[in-house]
């Protein structure tokens, strides 16, 4: 029987959290059916309404569907992130029960490119921290991405540990957290970026370029990011106003 | 000369249409030097600030850069959709210039699938329009989309000339202006999409699912769309309220 350390959540997220962090993994493929709610009553030793609460959430996200009198079966197990809300990938992995894990093959000072003097309103003289970064989920890449970031604005970030804490975390810990953000998306195939994470040249890619701004105005972050697109899709809530 | 017809709008505007017209259908190349300010005055028979506020309004679009003694260049040419507002294919192309058209693919009146008796919030007595349309600027295939829409909202759609005229004006038109929308967006390859486009299978897609909904809070459309990855790019402002 598998037990959780105690914590705030309840037990049906937990254990939804569970599946889906295997679902993510690949251990339940597309289209494979998951425990059944017999087999999460054994397993977790819960009731069977925590057991159907569990799975009703993996429903409700999209990953999983239900087929009457069969069970519960993989779907699309891309990972839904909204683009209503200015998160980074650390926090919205966390957030959803997985966990996110970086390796840093870049971390420089160095003088700022014009676009970069252009996009964050720095002059050549100004440096900037340049850092790039492959982006995983267990031991999976999902996505590169190099941050550029003026040096007057975070003279500390050498210090920080860039592999397993969340830049925005730290933004808001130094009592400089982001406003608003200018995102530019786009489609791409990029072979580089597959030689980079080890992948097939074959997968296309959402290609970010985000410029955030803090309170008093100031950009604070040029980021490129190439996210998989066989592993995200993104949400929107759109208004006519 | 070339000169316009008269209308309100300021005539540097007109000249970067027509320009931008002349890079999106490939005129002008990527990296191509477009005409000179004084090559402008000449073709226009403009001022020389007109010419220079028609070249600078594609470099604020970022369609065309400059280089110091030069001249202006084509850059990146994928079309910038906004991803803040509800807007349809046809209207964003008219906004800045261009010439949206359709190729009428399929339209049916027909029972609803399981899933959109679901997202529609219909039941299966009730009937659904089935709209398929290439999306096109002058002869170049920019889009598929696939429209399905509750007949009880449009019984008069079918008198539509949904080749050249916007879906969501016609809403307007009737009384029924889009509220808000829920769009989920994917980056895919997609072949059958390419052969039905008649382009490489090689390029990726934007593909997008939208439901759309009323002001009386009625879904009233579902709409899968793919765009062409190479052509658009989108941009989004955030903010972390």
């Amino acid at each position: 029987m598998k037990t959780f350390a105690k914590t705030q959540m309840p037990i049906y997220i937990q254990i939804s959290q569970d599946i889906r962090s295997q679902i993510v993994s690949g251990h339940y493929k597309q289209d494979e059916k998951i425990p059944t709610e017999d087999e999460i009553v054994v397993k977790y030793g819960v009731s069977r309404m925590t057991a159907r609460n569990a799975v009703t959430e993996l429903v409700n996200d999209g990953l999983v569907y239900r087929v009457q009198g069969k069970g519960a079966f993989v779907g699309n197990v891309k990972l839904k992130r909204s683009l209503n809300k200015i998160t980074g990938f650390h926090q919205d992995m966390l957030e959803i029960g997985l966990h996110p894990r970086s390796k840093l093959l870049e971390f420089q000072k160095r003088p700022p490119t014009d676009k970069e003097c252009q996009k964050l309103a720095i002059r050549k003289i100004n440096r900037v921290f340049s850092i790039k970064r492959i982006r995983y989920i267990d031991d999976i890449p999902y996505g590169l991405q190099e941050l550029v970031i003026p040096e007057y604005l975070v003279p500390d970030l050498a210090s920080v540990d860039l592999e397993h804490q969340s830049f925005y975390s730290y933004l808001e810990n130094i009592g400089k957290p982001i406003k608003k953000a200018e995102q530019h998306m786009e489609a791409v195939m990029n072979e580089q970026v597959a030689n980079t994470l080890g992948i097939s040249d074959s997968i296309p890619y959402f290609s970010f370029e985000r410029i955030s701004y803090l309170h008093d105005g100031n950009p604070v972050e040029l980021l490129h990011s190439y996210f998989r697109g066989d592993k995200f899709s993104y949400t929107i809530s759109l208004s006519s106003e």
